[in-house]
Formats: structure tokens, sequence, C-alpha cells
């Protein structure tokens, strides 16, 4: 192996003088912050070609694979998000980001579909416009810490529907907004809406993302859940989901984004007095949990 | 810290547990090659996401530089090989994979101009369709290793113009295929044409990998070049440029691509007889080398 005089100039068979070079050339990057993100990137990236002695077809694989997951994305449709979720990306930023005090709630993947408004709703609305699903309760009050409520704090809530599909998943199937709310706690901090027991569903599987889990032996579902981000003044706001215990696939989400602290019972309820309260036929299911933020420091 | 239990549930502060958890997910692939390659990948990003402590806010920037940067792409437009270029990624497989025994010519990048069939012309025609360039002959001789002449070798060479622009980055000012030809070499393994001195010229920066060099202070330019991919039988096709010795930017090609042996000069050639030999106007330019090919193994 020879060494290089000036510049890549004599790159040796292990390419460490690219890598070098690559690095260099940041030098002059006025944030240091997006200079030390980027050179970790590059090294990172340089040590897994060298490694695993990247070919060339394998190169031309990835950049037709990146290109087809760019150009699958629309108004509706993330398939980056889709990729980094399938590769534990998403939820380590999450784990990284989202540690929280004892007692908080936890959080976890915003995932792909929070890509539209949710539409404003008053408590104790349907976000279930279409109808069809088990009728559902999801009630629970939103605290501080110390325990103290949390009036006015808000819910941004979105599901899939009994089917296991998202309203911008299906536009000539569901209406707009089918499946979410903005709610705004009450004087005490509580919540409550209607809704149906949302289904496990499979990750759109039509896209590279697909392919890739296809070709992996990988199934694409995720196991039954309500997303929720919830902020309130004063507090840190936390992205989450709330699981339904006893679901498929709690143990192998496509995503890896289940805690065991967001598990919660949708419980059978047999009580026509609270169904009446509550305006759902009887019998129903009924989730009913807190939600906990920190004080932003 | 807690230990999981089972799946991802009890996920620790540092996120180990998602990239063992997200690694273990590729056990079924019916291709162990797939396997290690997206293992290695997995690992990496993870550890460049932990040591960066990448947060929610960078992550989301990521996202949405790689949606456009796919977005960007076009039939006559590769943005991600592009952003592979600047971040040293295409140098460095070309690196591990380009090996050449001494004497055979270096490879180096394919580059993101590649995107179109080169038309077929004859030893001797001029590929600068346009004209205003300064006059140019390219010659010189295919051989293998042992100096044996490769008869009927085949050259796709393609160029900027004096401008420094690409056929497909301008078509309403150059017509399709100019600066492109594919050559077959004659008898003796000889080839020539007439083109003008290309220019250095900056890789587009229009797009995201533009501000991409812009927030990191780099310039876009490259050190004046034509391409080549040299294929003959019973050889290793060789994929490389030819760069202009001289040239501005041999030193900090803004795609590390640059070897010393790929360097060769065009020389001023005053030489009427010479001139009407190939058909260019005197005084010209005369770039005069060979490509030599390795025994496909
Ligand atoms: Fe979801
Ligand atoms: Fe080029």
């Amino acid at each position: 192996m020879t060494t290089g005089t000036t510049g890549t100039i004599g790159t040796t068979g292990t390419g460490e003088a690219v890598t070098e070079e690559a690095v260099a050339s940041l030098r002059g990057a006025a944030d240091p912050r997006l200079r030390k993100l980027l050179s970790g990137l590059i090294r990172h990236l340089h040590d897994f070609v060298r490694e695993t002695r990247l070919t060339q077809e394998e190169w031309e694989k990835a950049i037709g694979f990146l290109t087809a997951t760019g150009q699958t994305c629309t108004d509706t449709r993330q398939e980056f998000i889709l990729l980094s979720d399938v590769l534990g990306l998403s939820m380590l930023v999450e784990t990284m980001n989202g540690d929280r005090a004892p007692g908080a709630t936890e959080s976890t993947v915003l995932g792909p579909f929070h890509l539209t408004e949710s539409p404003v709703r008053r408590l104790g609305d349907d976000i279930d416009l279409v109808g069809g699903g088990e009728p559902c309760v999801v009630s629970g009050q939103v605290l501080s810490r110390d325990g103290t409520a949390l009036p006015g704090a808000v819910l941004d809530v979105w599901q899939a529907d009994a089917e296991g599909y998202y309203d911008v998943q299906q536009p000539d199937l569901q209406p707009a907004g089918n499946g979410r709310g903005l709610f705004t706690a009450d004087a005490e901090g509580r919540f409550w809406f209607r809704t149906c027991v949302p289904a496990p569903y499979p990750i759109p599987t039509d896209g590279p993302v697909g392919a890739l889990l296809r070709a992996t032996g990988r199934h694409p579902y995720r196991p039954a859940h309500i997303h929720f981000i919830a902020t309130a003044d004063g507090h840190t706001p936390v992205t989450t989901h709330i699981f339904v215990a006893g679901s498929d696939y709690l143990d192998s989400d496509a995503v890896f984004a289940v805690k065991q602290s967001l598990v919660q019972e949708f419980t059978e309820t047999d009580d026509p007095a609270l169904a009446r309260e509550f305006g759902v036929s009887n019998p129903f299911r009924h989730a009913c949990f807190d939600l906990v933020l920190e004080r932003a420091s």
C-alpha cells in the first residue's frame, strides 16, 4: 500500500484516506453540532462498508431502495419514517430522548400516520365516524407527576379502525378525521371519548419497506393501540400509545414500540347506567388510565 | 435500569434492548448476506444515535432530508448517488472493490450522470455536438495487463461540456447525447475521438445535497474530467475518469474521486498535419493514454 500525498490521491485498499478526507471536508461547517453529526455518520457508514465489504452491486441496490423509499412518500404516506421504524431507529431515538422520571407516562414512537391535523372534538364525542367496531370508551385524567390535575391539557388522539386501517389509507372508505380527535381536558384534567376498539394492523407492505420485511422473513403487524400526544402548560409533552392488553403481536411489534407500562386493559363492561352516561350501547369496552406529565425544566 | 422480560418491553435508557430486538428480528431472513448487511447497518446506525444522542428534532430533520433527496430524483437526476458521493461513500465502495493489480487502470466513481445510453459512435467522431469549447483529441489503446492489445474493446464515454454541464442538465440547450459516445476500439485496440476540453463543474446545488454542502461550508466543484467505462472480452470492466492535469479542484474534489494515476496531460499541440489527420483545427489539445484491463479471474 502507498500513502497519499495530497487530497485523496493515493488512497489505499481499505479506503481510510477517503474517510479522513470526507470528515476533514466538514472543517468549515458553521454549526459544530452539524459537524459532529455528519462526522459520526460518515465514520459509521464507512466502517459499515469496510466491515461488510459492500459490493458495487449492493451499493446500487441500496441507492435504488432509498430512491424508491423517497418516491413512495406522499402527503399521506411517510415511507422513510416507516423504514426508521422497522430498523428500530425511531424507537431508539424515543428511548434516548424519552427518559421519564418514575411515574410519568412513558413515550413511544410517533409512527407514520400523524400526517393530518386531528379535528377539534368535544369530550364525549365519538371518533369512530363509521361504526361497526366494538364500542369503547376511553377515559382518564391528565396529571402532573405530583398528582396535580392539569385542566386544559390537550390530547391529540389517532387510531386505526376495527379493520386496522387509518383514515389516510382509505380515503374512499373512511371520512377524513375518522379515528382522530383533538380533545381539551376539563377543569379537573379529565378526558373521555367514544371510539371502537382498534385492531392490530400491518404497516403498509406495498412499498419498499414491505419488500424489505418480506426479504427478511418478518411479519408487518403491530399490536392494537391508540396514539396520544398529551400537552399541558408548563409540562413536557409526551408522544405515546396505549396498547390493548391481550392483543396479538405485543411481543413482536414490527416497530419495536411496546413498553409494558403502556399496555392497558380494555375491560368488558356490562353497566347500563354507565353506558347511558357515556352514550354507548351496553355492553362496551372501557379503557381507563391516567396520563402523567413531567414539569418542564 | 431494568431488564426487559419479553420483547422490547422494559427497554433501558441506552436503548441496547431495541438494538438487540431489531437485529434478532432478522433471524428468519432467507439470504444470509442480506441478514449480515442489515444487522451491520442497524448496529452502526444505532451506535451513531447513541453516541451523538440524536434528538427527536434532528431525527425529524433527517427524515425530511432523506425524503426530499428521494423526491429530487428523476429520470435524469440521481440525488441519492450525489449524497453518497459527497459523503465519500461512493469512492469508498469503489476503493474497496476496485483493487487493481499494478499497471492496471484504476477505477473511480460512476457519478450521477450516467443516466442515459451513450449513442454509438465511430472512431474519430466528435462528441461535442455544440462546439465552442477548446478542440481536443482523446486517443490511446486498450490493453490487457500483459501488454496485449484488446481489439473490439468498448468504451462508454461521457463528459460535461466546456461550461461544465452534462446534456441531461440542459435539455433545452444541449442535444441529447452531447458529450457522450459508445466507441469500439479498432483491430489494434486503438481508440480516438474528438471533443472539447471539459470544464470543472459544480455538482447540482439546487437540491438537498447542495443545501448540505452550503451548511457545511464545502464548495461543490469537481476537477475537469472525462468518464470512461472500458469493457473487453475476458477482462474485468473498469469504471473510471481521466482528470485534466492542471485543473482547479484536483486536491479538493467534492466527491473525493481523484487518484493520481488518473490525471493526464491534455497537451497543447501545434501540428497541422496531425490536426488534419484527426480532423480538428490547429492548434488543439491532445490527451493520449492507455486503458489497461485485468484479465477476469
Ligand atoms: Fe399506529
Ligand atoms: Fe462527471
